[in-house]
């Protein structure tokens, strides 16, 4: 045991009349929700870049925070993955998320840097097995490096596109030998800085390449899990090829993916690009790509990825309604892609943060359960749709615009409009709260 | 004549050292450039709507104009026509566009609707034949009656659905009765309010089926033109389906579209998207779907659509460039869809917007066209990816992820960035302003 | 009686269990918290335009709303403030709002608006007297005649400054007699669509001389209520001169009238100005001018003022906090400056959104009133700032660079951060609600 | 000489048409407008932080510039200071400005601090008497340190004000010593994070008590130059104290400091905060606080500080027209707060952004002289207001409502719109272009 979360016990279900800031009030991971445990249904993971990578730095400071594994050897890595083993335990998430360069010294070349993770990923397999923690999904960092400065499968230099892949190929494996459920593909560095030296066809075209590689790679090496893209419009590009979950979509299409590959959807990404969370996810349900959900918030005065712990429970029960909605989720989760302010410099702040979340999203999802249970809301959307139900509707939709011209005309069809009772939706909504 | 522009001559060119208010600068109609005529290049087309039929009402105000053929009976939809006409012809554009609901009587039914869009689109028949003004398109409103509130084709109510596809196929006839280059579809209400009474899946699909109904329509009639989609992220509805170009392209991807239906492409409503308007227009023609242009412009401090005339010349540079490199227009032109600030009362202000627009386009077009011919962006862009050139390159396209990771293992690959030279470009650019 | 609110009773209390649409589940008007009851904490009071006057149009679309009294007489007036008033009875709000041009008809000019407005005037004192309902603020509508298009006090007319304060000075009187508690301006033309032909320094001095002139008004007719600015940023203009309540702030400075007038804060209108509610609260508190709330929320993801009706409470509480750490509401008090969506059409509409957003005001006044009352909060807030309370910090403030360098040099001060606990307070806060 | 600009000459003026990249085409700082040299109206500053001490990085990604100074001895900030004053005299820029963490090594606490930056002060002296190149203003960096992330002089922590005011007067002294013409203060941690830790009242407190400690001292060492605030309203924290200009001034006046401090006002800081930059320009000369700008530009589409170097002409020609509204640059100038992009890697990328810049200032200056010298557009505002020069008018602004509304009813005022002509204007503007 390290040091670090030193007198902070294992974080326990206490119900909401408790006063221990150190415990749980809505998340009793037993609890039965829907035939299904909350755990089973929330799969929480916890982020190694936010909790354990970053420094605290801003554009405008450096680090804040003192982590006594900050460095860059093996040895610090290994007391990193020490503490987050810990916090892995003592707030009992089923899983954690990486990507290469969060757990890995870095190497001065592709060599060193496999060289490196292989030997962190055993250790990890250790810490897995000891603890019983399972790795959500692995993912690489190719957007700190300055070598991806300018993209990395959309880099002008084919090279990168080269060094791109075969670290892609090292996480996927990684991500293999420790039963990941999933890959993601966060495209930070996709997209461009001005136009005047891109060229977009081609840059989308090497995009769409390299995904039917990574493809064709899972099912090579027999990879179970699912591929997932992470929308996010922009920042750090001033535009990112992947900006939501409908532009996804149209590329998956474009490429003929959109059989194998799912989208990973984060509230702070949709509310940068000009949706609600709730949005994204029932566009990806209806498309048919729903996957895994980033949970945090997007401050919404801010215009950049803030990233902050979620806690406003009436936003949180709407995208868990989402979720339950598609079926719950098979191989996503709930990974808290949040990180600390940077003025929370305190080991228990960490902890509290997390407590916080996973409190916010069980209560979320245990109003969003209910509600999809009681069916008031489902019975006001089937009715307002009711109409379609016909022979007649059925039958206008497989005919054409002549005959549908010649009915109105002839039947004198001249529609009235119905109150579409926003108001006494969001009335019942509340409700659940 | 009418007496409402008099004592306004036709705007003529008078070169860039006139002081004559009612004077072109820049837009010389007959100027060659890269081998066609400015008029042939900009086919710059009048927004009936806007200019004739917006009483110049916002939220918080009503009318402000006061235009003699305000009303709604069938002599004074002829004077607005007359008076349309007559703007034309001042400002010698070769084009203009309207939707049913601008040009004729609102009538009390679908039956009356369309007797009165037979008359005036009579009327217009005689008007173009008499001036030579052509349509550049045509469209239906299908989103100010009260009938529209929560959507046309994606209506909850089949038959709005149905009085929708009626009111197209009456449009698409006077859109090809007139000799229309292109049909447009603008969904403003295709979309939702709040998701909570929105089935979202149910709403896609309807609307698909609904332009497959207006390509087959357009087929069967033997219309020529172009059908094109405008996309708009929201407003008047919080969220609507054709949110972005790429949005768009998804979207015929899933109904098998993307060959027969294009984009109108709009600066603001790309700048309400979250996107520079050079951005969409790229985004257009590498997925081949590039089809005209709503030019106008969007207060960027402001949240909603405001429709102004464009002005900033270095702007629409960049624009028209992304128009020159798709290859022109074909069908599509330069539609000017910006309204007069309620303020500007005045029957000369609808003149001078126009010939400040005009001449705004026109230069911007001449500088792209200098740009584009001499060379000097592209080269550079071209020298960017030159990597991707080499055989080598190719070859890793149409390899695999482990047969590259090796490679980059074997070689040593380790890219070193190169500057992107942006500021570089970018006084390029100014280098033809 | 009207028949407009036919079988709709009057709302009760029932508890949060009930599933009653039409009941209250917070919002018990005699609960007493901190001392005073509910109803005399919130001051519930419904506004006349939204709830009235709008007929349910956008900028892309005309009325959807039908409502027997539209019209412009003073029967359908009279008939108007018969179902208004009956609507304050059904919801038990004590309070109303209106601008004269929502309760008279419009006049041919400044007479004939007069005598409508005193007309309707004493018919609406009539009414109070029957009702007990009372007027918490009256106020004039300088924005939606087209006279006003290019201000009112700031106009470059001066007729238009004339008419302008006349019709306040007719306002103010009405306001008087109705017993009003407080008088609002709000300025939505005082501002520019366009710097180009504005004289910023001649509007902004017209318009503090504007409200010098009301402020003595108010004193010579006696008028005991409070004068209240409303900031907004923009919308109708591009840019308006109450910006938001800092700018208010220096404008009353600026013209000596920071003790005379305070500020009306709306949710909508903070979020538009790039702030949080509680942020203009809590800043209209600290600069000892906070008056009043309008109470809506605007759609996070729409640029322009959305009026819905609110109802997250987690938000809510935190606007409610700021409200009573200043001591609670005054002459001011909660009105609802919300209106339906255009979609719902129905009389119930109208009551069950009126009763949600109740609700929702009642949570969060219950919830902000529990954490003040517990103290938690406070106490973790006066323990960051505690080293203020030393005597040498205190020292410091009476001091001055040159000193206080000295001292640091000397005593080698080098502070060490310390925690900012925000999630930790997150937490806390989701406690209470 | 150093060798980090090898090959690179002096930038020299050849003229609109020359193809030399390393050439002025519109900055003849000789030329003369309107009574000074193009050098003398746009006093052209270099900012020492962006050119010479970012490293490249952003939220996403570490440095990618390599720099040979990058380091943190004095050896190295010896180097620093040797290169930009080679790129201050190839650019010929006659001034620079600099944050005390810009140009000295970070010492271990006050005392390291202050002797360093004494030395490198030192250093600059001979470099300035060696080149001629002068200081615009001095700046402390109170927000890059971790000790500042609470804040600077709003910091909970009394030590933390006593540390940034002991900073202040060596900063101060500093530019007393480098006859720097202006002092700043930018109060990036002068904010919140969060509502919820923050003592809004106390903090602002400290800050105004802050400012008049500053504007003692500088009467306390006779330093002539202006302190100036360079407001900005969010970002690094989420709320920052000096929002705009607005905001300022009301600062300014609540603490008495409005005759004693100016505004520096920034192009990017304008967008973020919801205005023009125009529209700042304009309101600091209107409220009599107008000092100096940071030209620079933000991205419309981005929600963050992008700092690029400015390159449109027609926005830069409406700001420089407010800065010659404004009587010119006093002590004022204008600096250069931009960085390249950090794919713009070479050193030929730092002189090619400024003399693009520079270039676009020139043209903005010249556009906007011609368009102030011709009179037609301030004719033309004249007009508009002309209403207000009658004598009933002025004798309007010295009654009272109730004698004015006396007037409006004996006389039948009922005023009429007119044209606002913003259409007209906008033309008329890019005639000068």
């Amino acid at each position: 045991m390290t040091d670090f979360f030193q007198g902070i016990q294992k974080i326990k279900f206490e119900g909401a009349d408790s006063d221990n800031d150190f415990a749980f009030r809505h998340y009793n991971p037993d609890e039965v929700v829907m035939g299904k445990t909350l755990k089973d249904h929330l799969r929480f993971a916890a982020a190694y870049w936010h909790s354990f990578a970053w420094p605290g730095g801003d554009p405008f400071g450096g680090q804040t925070f003192e982590r006594p594994w900050f460095g860059d050897t093996m040895a610090l890595a290994k007391l990193k993955a020490d503490v987050a083993f810990e916090m892995f335990e003592i707030l009992d998430v089923p899983y954690y998320c990486f990507h290469d360069a969060d757990v890995r010294p870095e190497g001065a070349d592709f060599a060193e840097n496999t060289k490196n993770l292989r030997e962190i990923v055993d250790y990890f397999e250790e810490k897995q097995a000891a603890t019983g923690v399972k790795l959500l999904w692995g993912t690489a960092n190719l957007f700190s490096n300055r070598r991806f400065m300018s993209g990395a499968a959309t880099n002008p230099d084919p090279d990168v596109f080269a060094f791109s892949a075969a670290t892609v190929k090292t996480c996927m494996d990684a991500t293999l030998q420790l039963g990941g459920e999933n890959y993601v593909l966060w495209g930070g560095r996709e997209g461009y800085e001005t136009l005047l030296n891109t060229d977009l066809a081609k840059e989308r075209t090497h995009a769409g390449r390299f995904l039917q590689m990574v493809v064709d790679y899972k099912h090579k090496i027999g990879f179970k899990g699912a591929i997932l893209i992470e929308p996010k419009p922009q920042e750090p590009m001033k535009h990112q090829y992947d900006y939501d979950v409908s532009t996804v979509y149209g590329f998956l299409k474009e490429f003929g993916l959109e059989k194998e590959v799912q989208v990973n959807v984060e509230q702070g990404h949709a509310i940068l690009a000009g949706h609600s969370f709730e949005h994204e996810l029932a566009m990806a349900r209806s498309l048919g790509i729903f996957g895994s959900i980033d949970m945090n918030r997007n401050d919404y005065q801010s215009g950049w990825d803030t990233d902050q712990f979620p806690n406003n429970v009436p936003e949180m029960t709407l995208a868990y309604y989402e979720v339950l909605r598609a079926g719950g989720f098979t191989t996503g989760g709930t990974n808290f892609d949040a990180k600390l302010r940077r003025q929370s410099l305190d080991a228990e702040d960490l902890i509290l943060a997390h407590v916080g979340g996973m409190d916010a999203c069980a209560a979320g999802l245990k109003a969003a359960a209910a509600m999809l249970e009681d069916g008031k809301l489902e019975a006001a959307r089937d009715a307002r749709y009711s109409g379609w139900e016909t022979t007649a509707a059925k039958a206008m939709l497989d005919s054409d615009l002549d005959s549908i011209a010649t009915r109105v005309q002839s039947e004198g069809i001249n529609p009235q409009p119905s109150s579409g009772r926003q108001e006494r939706l969001e009335n019942l909504v509340n409700r659940y709260l």
